[in-house]
């Protein structure tokens, strides 16, 4: 038995379906220590989508660290942490006209997430808040609380109160009205709904199984919440920064949530960052309300600013995601009406749906012995997720398709293709 | 106004009491953009034990990134994890006779506590946990439930329920013997106690004061929990890493938590990762029960590595911590009896109470305009807080605590001394 | 100023609808205290099926009084409760095939509810319970978790979890499938429904404004609960005792429910008395688990078993009602189609639906001037509820209904009719 | 098997101490189908202070019934009920300097108990309440949360939060100074202690084994209530109506709580009734907010407005209670000293302990065996339990306290008296 096996916890998942060491990494490939490698459909669940170590940003860190810049420092103020404000409000925030107040919540989507159901709960004096079926917010006990998975629910301990699940889009297969349920229940004071603070929703929910909401979907959930005086959380953590094309996810629905959770990518290369975004209104914290320690990694900053910059002063990159997007539906379109499936998604964003999650695990397998890494999502691990780094190269897209559908051929098509 | 005024929240604090912008950092030592140099006496609140921009760590690291090692992981195999699993457990473990199991609970000490209260639930099918008065484990909303602060958890926005506080070590000023009502509640079915799951405590406590307790305390504790059932939990987050002298914090006291929480000054260089450590029996978890995107930082594991491997090796660096430890102890004690205050704290984590907060404020404000950073700490902020890296040399010791002196006396002892 | 304002609590409120003091009550009658007659269509909120000092009921009563008779006993073993369970078992249960255990869970019906919930929850170790929008079981914190109204929750002054609400049938207006909504979120580990331990349901709403659930949706309901796992608790506290025509309200539906709440009429001439019946399977129950002072009114057990034996040994009453419910039921289908309203309700638990809840208390106050009681209900109290005791004549319901259509006339319907 | 056995649910217990069927009681007799006469020391849990059938009580009932006064009402005005409140203003609350406003918030204690929690969470804005080792209050869902015995709290099948326990007096031995902890957990705005809206205390703890608070504790506690703005409940259900001496229990401390829970014995002859009692510029409810079907059942207004009139306009009965309490006491201080026992209680509400509940069992079953009843309480049932009816004859409780002596001696004292 390796040192895995005998000292990591049971608790480790990913490892258990690559059971390889990694070793190097490079744009949108992997390498393991005998120097086999792995094309990354993965992008570590959305946290690297400029890809492994880009050189851009990589050698902004380096620059930093050999200059000794600060690399820890809490919410002290640094210049990297006034560059990356300056940069994130000049190139995020003032051209799509959103005027957020940026707070750093702590180091991962999770803490995002728990500062905005704080915040919205502090200013309504409300404590229930709305989620949706098949949501992921993160795995600390008020993000669990909004969370769908009923495995991960279990392992609270304690009954996960103060959220009640909608329908997302979709959810009863276009038989019911959008928000029919929802708004009677809110316009009847007999209903039994606890009043809402705020409802928190994923424009396309990934580890839920890449469900894309439709853009009037949101609108007229923007709309509802504003009529009955919910505060709309978008947790942008996996779909933001580009994911599914434009820097935020809602910017396509064309609406301006109260609060915007955003993590992952934000980092740069992989660094632990998270930003909940509030309206300058709702700023209504007392200093050191909320905290931690690892609010400020700086070379996070530095990594963050240099994205910003290299990939979001021009649309190079978002109209580039949106083209390899639709290559990525095309290819999944045709594989689910030769094969009877489901393609989903949006931007580079993509799912593909199998009948049972033991053959969307075979078919992640059957890419990984290709070289491909993908994983599955659903509640039943039942979608095969699509997520290269937005910077991935034509020929490695079209590569990895091609793998892919191979791979769904070996296991799903014998005989038909 | 500049950026931060503008566009950061308002719940940034830090800030707010060093008005200064900082740039880089070596060592003991942080510069702001000026030039001015700042001797650090916070240490990143416990995460930056070997100095910022230690070479060796920042080495290691910047020899990492250059090589295109794997920055970001989840909890897929990488190289950079089984060097650190494997010098964690040769150097950190077998020598105390420890065989924790080593959990990724993601990236922050908060991560730590959320995993420890959820594993503590599940096995014990329980839901109440004990904590102490002061105590501090974490802004999230489980680790939150287990804190103190009355304005932090007035945050939450809901209420905190599943914890029932238990006096500290000498909370009661030694007037009651230890455990007497603990003991009481647990050994009578009409105590109205709910059952615990778990008992979750510090050996000294950082944000609640520097309230050190006595190792008979807690052995008296690890007894109680043992004869009740109850897992034993140290949050060793902030006192973990040699704050107190040894490796961790409750050595010295000779017990054998259940769980430990392990952050901060783990990361090596102030980079985020996050431990929780379990009995082996303990290691229930389902796979990918609890998870998250940042429990892979592989530059935190080779910094993590290095340091284990720099620093814990030998006893070294624990003989320093305690000798420096009893100098700012002397130190503190002198000013106590000269100024009729209070020496609080046990090695490298140590502190000097005042009659109230604003005092100790205005310690730290002078200290601050004589070039050195402390942050205060306890229920009212009435304890200005000595934490410098365990790396600082003892020039630098004692220079800072001669700075100290004189802001004190600046402070409080105007014409007395 | 009297002394109901001087020194009664403000929460008081039909004493503000009805500002007149009754003193006597004879069947379907009450007298104030000038000597005016009241003819009643509240029947006590369903408390006094049988009547106003109905005399079989009343004469046993004072028979077991002037015989020293026990009146307050506990659980204790008394000879009237074993002539109740007698009764109870011969007359309402077996002629239904129905094999319950009976528990006496206290004097109201909240208490029965509070019993049925407890254990469901002990049976399967869970926490969660379905309830229904609109749905009304009581007032205290359990009861009260399960209960529509807004403005009751709000009374609460904790939030209320543990329940997640579903749409009643017909809620949403025809327009969804039966359960679509309930059984999708059963059905996907995904959907973030905490697993229900129960679903509690009332066949007919009575606070919730008179609405009749279909036979065929209380039987489809009952199907969903075996498939899933869940008990079904009827709460048949105001529609039992035969408000609909049989007993149990359900028998109708041909379900028979896990667990039945029944109160309010059962104690027989409005004594307090309820009753948590079990299947024999459920009774889980450790001695005293679940206890309380007024579970044995002994007065309650006689009046209780002297209506038994007087009204369910035939069917004579069952039909009674069935037939005048039909007589109620045609007058208002004839005033709902004159003035666009809208006729509910089954049995002798019928309603009519005005446009708001201003109409329906000023037709109740017009009925009140014309000496007819009747309250309102619904979650805007838009709904006139006519709930005549089953023992009323056929002159006076048609007299009370001639009297009810002069009030709706007089208010809603100026120069139509 | 009998039909209690077949039919009546395995929840019932009392039946299980004493297995026969009672018939008739008078006074302090209760008397078995058999003809066999017991002397009842157990008074329906304190249901019954002025004896079973008292005449003076009984009679008025039966003359109300005969004249079919309104039997039931709900919170309706009647005349019963307006005697009640005049009488009860004027007997029970003005001669004490009392201005409460009165609510009937349902027909048992625990009703009592949950609006006086409603109303100070309302009031306040917080909802946290404080209660006390060993407390009982009931067993709806508010009030089991602030009840100590942890085997009903086990039936809740929710985790019951919102309540700490503080330690009532005497609990720690007098080894720690009264209100120490809480006093310091109020004070300290890192203790963790959510901030409370009441306190909720019972004077006498009768089913936490008849613990008598002393006098001075809760002086020291309304006091400490006071200085931090904590309502003050006092949950008189079991030893109010005179058990102790005078009417309310809280009288002999001077105290005036903010709210008062009375019941049991209200009710006059163990008919249902509760009352809570505020303090008016507590009366905040809305029309409504709170209520109940069980709210007016006339007869107990009737015969709580005779109890009123015979035993409390002047101290007669108080006197009688009080010298009864005394010679029950140095009964029990006798056979306390005798066999190395603990006497416990005041006024009527007096207790034994022994080593443990099986003892304390079996001297219930000897006193049985000899036409005694009595129950035992505390949280092992350690306590055997004397509170005889108020109106108990000299002679009855001479014979009483003989017989309960030979009960001890037959099983404690073999051969050593």
């Amino acid at each position: 038995m390796n040192v895995f096996e005998t000292t990591e916890s049971e608790v480790r998942s990913y490892c258990r379906s690559w059971p390889v060491v990694f070793d190097r990494a490079v744009g949108a490939h992997l390498y393991d220590e005998s120097g086999r490698e792995y094309l990354d459909f993965f992008a570590g669940a959305g946290a690297l989508n400029y890809g492994h170590n880009n050189p851009v940003l990589k050698q902004a860190v380096i620059d930093y660290m050999m200059a000794d810049g600060v690399t820890h420092s809490l919410d002290m103020n640094t210049v990297a942490k006034r560059d990356f404000l300056e940069t994130f409000r000049d190139v995020a925030l003032a051209p799509r006209e959103l005027d957020y107040k940026v707070m750093f919540p702590g180091p991962a989507g999770a803490n995002a997430v728990e500062a905005a159901l704080k915040l919205a709960r502090k200013i309504t004096g409300r404590q229930s808040v709305i989620n949706f079926t098949n949501a992921f917010h993160g795995m600390t006990l008020g993000a669990l609380s909004v969370t769908g998975n009923s495995m991960k629910r279990g392992g609270a301990g304690v009954p996960l109160v103060h959220a009640t699940p909608m329908p997302y889009d979709n959810y009863l297969d276009g038989r019911v009205e959008d928000f029919l349920w929802f708004e009677r229940l809110l316009g009847d004071s007999g209903s039994g709904l606890n009043e809402p603070a705020a409802v928190i929703v994923e424009t396309v929910q990934g580890e839920g199984g890449i469900n894309a909401a439709r853009p009037e979907w949101l609108r007229g959930l923007a709309e509802l919440c504003e009529r009955h005086g919910m505060l709309l959380i978008v947790d942008d953590v996996q779909m933001g920064c580009g994911r599914t094309g434009p820097f935020f996810s809602f910017e396509q629905a064309g609406i301006t949530p109260d609060i915007v959770c955003l993590s992952k990518s934000i980092g740069g290369m992989g660094l632990p960052l998270a930003l909940t975004l509030l309206r300058p209104e709702l700023d209504v914290w007392e200093p050191g309300e909320h905290n931690g320690t690892f609010r400020g990694i700086n070379p996070a900053f530095v990594a963050s600013t240099a994205a910003l910059r290299e990939y979001w002063t021009d649309d190079t990159l978002e109209k580039s995601t949106l083209a390899k997007g639709e290559q990525v539906g095309r290819t999944l379109t045709d594989l689910a009406e030769e094969h009877d499936l489901k393609a989903k998604g949006r931007g580079l964003a993509r799912g593909l749906q199998f009948a049972d999650g033991e053959t969307a695990d075979a078919v992640c397998r059957a890419a990984f012995e290709r070289g491909l890494l993908l994983e599955t999502a659903g509640p039943d691990g039942e979608v095969a997720k699509l997520m290269p780094p937005l910077t991935i190269t034509d020929d490695e897209i079209t590569h990895g398709l091609a793998v892919f559908a191979e791979s769904v051929r070996a296991v799903v098509g014998k005989g038909t293709a």
